[in-house]
């Protein structure tokens, strides 16, 4: 079972392809990158460049799930539709491509890779390589969010990702 | 020259189809509807049905353009949220679809159609069958709203849709 895990925004997006095969004690993660898209394009050009990208990756790794982190409320309304928008267009070319989606908040992926509620940013990023098999070559933030979007996924769904 | 005009929203879209032909003195509304979909779906089904409403119409009318209404901070987030991730599906099927976007803020609205910033929706409404050739079976308020953000769209971009 493949899933496609997105820490999702406009300016940076986080992508990763995790899998978990039959007998397998670890996921695996088999893709990971920051997706960026350029300030200097108008947003409606940079939401069509984020659809695609996913839509790309839907197409090169076949994902049956879709797990994006969950919208919080923030003081920045602006910053937070232009996710939300984001989240929208994600949301759109999954479901059209049949992945069923999970959402968690931030408070569940904490506690999924962590066991602690309150774990500090740091405390996730550690917890990462105990939790999976991921190649040893530097990750960014937006990456390691995605994969613990990921983990939060196969903890919390177990049921259904088998 | 036919544009895509909608209201956008995930409980209740507004959807118009206007055309401007060579020697028309008014633009006609080809088509309008206001789009629901069920409180009862899981919301990413309604994003679904959503942007499939709008692949559908943009394959049967073929609009070069979609003229859509801008996001208002609110104070209800929650709702805002909703809103914004609707827009971002719709945006990422017009964009996909090569549509031009074109986005107009309440109060261009009320400029365009009224001719003053401070209109009531009813001035606005009552203005739509003077400027529009627009059969006369009763539309709903969405549907309208959507009538109201086409017109919007040929007052401001007269020097690009000709």
């Amino acid at each position: 079972m493949k899933i496609l895990a997105i820490d999702p925004g406009y300016e940076r997006i986080g992508i990763a392809i995790l899998e978990k095969k039959q007998g397998d004690k670890k996921e695996k993660v088999l893709y990971s990158e920051c997706f960026k898209t350029s300030s200097k394009l108008p947003f409606t050009e940079r939401l069509l460049l984020i659809g695609k990208k996913v839509e790309k990756i839907i197409k090169k790794y076949n994902p049956k799930v879709l797990a994006i982190e969950k919208l919080f409320f923030t003081t920045n309304q602006k910053t937070a539709m232009g996710v939300a928008e984001a989240r929208g267009a994600i949301i759109y070319v999954c479901k059209k491509n049949g992945l069923q989606i999970f959402e968690y908040t931030p408070l569940q992926i904490k506690v999924a890779t962590t066991g602690y509620g309150k774990a500090r940013k740091d405390m996730v990023m550690d917890m990462i390589p105990k939790l999976v098999t991921i190649n040893t070559i530097k990750k960014g933030d937006d990456e390691l969010d995605a994969i613990a979007i990921g983990i939060t996924c196969f903890a919390c769904e177990k049921n259904i990702l088998k």
